[in-house]
């Protein structure tokens, strides 16, 4: 399995220039004036400023060429964390597969069988479905900070303990949203047809229509590449139209239940800092010295969760 | 190659659920009021509601894998869809390579030496570099079709004869923006360092903030998958670390220089219809079954750009 910090990688490459720089003469003197680039800002974090995952609120989807690490979000979703752990630990998906694959969608596994009740994996001590948990009330103790440059889809964007969440102050409702790597529980038409028994990701434009539609239980924070590069299915909605197609998973399990030495060890930059209110003022102002025109704005989607 | 037409397929298929239906009781009668749904509107489409692609500003990049289309933007990019279409005829990627996949970013080609004056490809009839051509005047003669929902980082957005367009009508300019699949000239940190010889192409979240700073010059209509499945490159930046890692180009060509028998016939959704309006309006209140909470706004990022 690849170990290379991908999100963080990926995070800070998006600082860079869109093709490789030539020998450049040695640069003017760094600008003193803030925001800094989120290299700088990284680069002087400070312990505090990071958090490690919850082995008790991880998964770890073990494929063929690489483990995918999801971060899960007991605070929106506490029914269905649960029971994808209650899934997980009776080994629900491990011999199951990678069922579908759409292009700037979703992917999503679970069981090519699911719909024959002769052939179909049991659920033992989990649940096969749950009422739904689109949306949840605003906890003021729940952590949320605001971007200041508003959203097409919600009255307010922000992030709350490292997740992407909308918040409806008038209604007094929150609720998970649907960027770039969240995982969510796929369902049929039936609002409370889902359970996690199919689990989905988001590969790619955040597909926001699916707000308060489905209910998202987590997000990668590591192995999107896994994810994003499997060969898209070619039936109706991305569905692979023969089982040699579906990507095998071997397992899905608790980080909690994998041995301590063979468990991600992965720190995510926290969201409730000040340093989290500096990197997205230097994302919305680019400094980086290839940029042309800052944008001084910035969309949820854009804003970067370093992973180390 | 395959022929299918993707674009058209993904995007009706973000029509449906998450999970494959179970068998259903018949429907329910279809509800007669407005909007319909996009599969409604397609299927009771007119052949003028459609445009066939340009062969004159149309390009076949064609991998081992496939083909992959791509309709140059000639009204808002013009000297540098004429020097891509000059590098083409002088068949200046041929036997060049993908450099770089970078996840939730881009994937970018072009000649892997092209910083070693002695190796370097040469460019001969084609320029090198060109200034930037970042946004344009407004013209009242090009088509607008303008978003009611606002946008995070432009006055105004839309579509102009396709493509996907922002606006500030103070400054009176206009300029394509960042969405998935649009094609763009990479390049150093002078603006007027691109030119074309390495192109890029969009394959993750809308990355906005390279709006206005790097020169957009069309989109990719079909054959997205085969960039979005490329291994990532594991270097900076997502470049590849090796030569045998990059996927080899085979040609890139004009549409118009490729014999008629071996082009790819396309047709594409006009903008600038009452149709497209409705189609609009479907994608902001989505009427199908599964849906609970139709979203009521669009982003620009979301909107289909249906081909067949």
């Amino acid at each position: 399995m690849k170990s290379s910090p991908l999100c963080l990688v990926a995070s800070l490459l998006l600082l860079a220039p869109l093709v490789v720089p030539a020998a450049e003469p040695p640069p003017a003197p760094v600008k003193a004036a803030p925001p800094a680039t989120m290299a700088e800002l990284l680069a002087a974090s400070q312990p505090a400023d990071w958090r490690a995952l919850d082995p008790e609120n991880t998964l770890y989807l073990e494929l063929t060429n690489g483990r995918v690490v999801i971060e899960l979000a007991p605070a929106y979703a506490p029914r269905h964390v649960a029971n994808v752990k209650a899934l997980a630990r009776e080994h629900y998906w491990d011999g199951l597969a990678m069922l579908r694959a759409q292009e700037n969608y979703v992917v999503q596994w679970g069981d090519p069988d699911a719909e024959k009740p002769a052939l179909a994996r049991p659920v033992k001590t989990a649940q096969r479905t749950l009422p739904p948990e689109f949306e949840r009330a605003v906890d003021p103790g729940l952590p949320f900070v605001r971007l200041p440059d508003g959203d097409v889809y919600a009255p307010e964007v922000g992030f709350s303990a490292g997740f992407p969440v909308a918040r409806d102050p008038r209604a007094g409702k929150t609720w998970l949203i649907h960027t770039y790597g969240m995982v969510g529980a796929g369902r049929d038409e039936a609002v409370d047809s889902g359970g996690g028994t199919e689990l989905y990701v988001c590969i790619g434009q955040a597909p926001r229509q699916l707000d308060r539609n489905v209910t998202l239980l987590g997000r990668v924070v590591q192995g999107m590449e896994w994810l994003t590069t499997l060969p898209r299915g070619t039936a109706a909605m991305g569905f692979y139209q023969l089982p040699a197609q579906r990507a095998p998973i071997k397992s899905v399990r608790v980080a909690a239940d994998v041995p301590p030495a063979e468990r991600s060890a992965l720190e995510l930059l926290r969201t409730d800092t000040p340093l989290f209110q500096q990197l997205i003022a230097a994302r919305r102002n680019r400094r980086e010295a290839w940029y042309h025109y800052p944008a001084g704005r910035i969309d949820i989607s854009a804003v970067p969760l370093p992973v180390r």
